[in-house]
């Protein structure tokens, strides 16, 4: 498996993978009916860069890495990664994530955050924390999950090490 | 005091009082250098609302209101406030912060949520938690503050009564 930057005609092989995922409204802070023009802006255009994982020429994940806030918090970054459905449970989002801090540093970054994970997204808060991240944060009934209604969404957060 | 709707002719007022704050570069997660225009388009057009303070026909405050994360947080606002350096003291952050949360109620919204308060601006924590914010995390090391270097960030939230 390759992770490499994304280009601007990889979108048509991540947009099916954006899709299914905000489709579903389970774990990402997007509209869940978002168009492809106000994804594509939103995945491949605001962030300071984006990256693929792909196999044999097939796109299997992808993640986003932005500054998460300006100024005094410029040295924080977000990332966000989403991981085909025909190729989950095979360490995409561990590979993907660990990635995701080298390239962070080698941007000059010094920590990492996730600003908004869905506490009922266990799989999700159980990978960040052995990946060494913590739970710095927990908002309560953040979250409007379809099914379970309001949930806490967690805050995370890791200092990185250069 | 007045506290309206901003106009979009109000900038030319809104702008020193922005500016003096961004310039500081101890309280917002904005760019210290930033230009007019910027500063423009982030405080006049991202946000779903604005507002501003006003006595005498003199612009002593401003605050804006958005949405904090769309679609599954999509009930949850954030707000910033800024007060003019001649009006501090005179209760106007009160004032607006407590006007944001009727205006909040207004929109459909059910909660606020503050995302990077820096630990060092004791008297904006002290202020929140009188008006019912409550500490749900602490981002270690995230404001790079111009003198005392890195401090932790704190995300602010509150329920809001309907």
């Amino acid at each position: 498996m390759l992770i490499r930057e994304a280009q601007p005609e990889d979108w048509q092989e991540i947009w099916p993978i954006v899709r299914a995922i905000v489709r579903r409204g389970d774990t990402y802070g997007y509209e869940p009916a978002m168009g492809e023009e106000q994804a594509r802006s939103l995945w491949m255009e605001l962030p300071r860069v984006v990256f693929v994982a792909e196999e044999d020429g097939d796109l299997l994940g992808t993640y986003y890495l932005k500054t998460n806030q300006a100024g005094p918090g410029q040295h924080v970054c977000n990332c966000g990664y989403m991981v085909a459905e025909k190729a989950r449970g095979r360490g995409l989002a561990t590979a993907m994530c660990e990635h995701s801090q080298r390239a962070a540093v080698d941007l000059g970054y010094r920590a990492m955050q996730f600003n908004f994970v869905a506490s009922s997204n266990e799989g999700a808060v159980r990978l960040w924390r052995r990946l060494g991240f913590d739970e710095v944060g927990r908002l309560p009934r953040a979250f409007r999950h379809p099914e379970k209604g309001f949930v806490d969404a967690l805050v995370m957060y890791k200092w990185l090490n250069a």
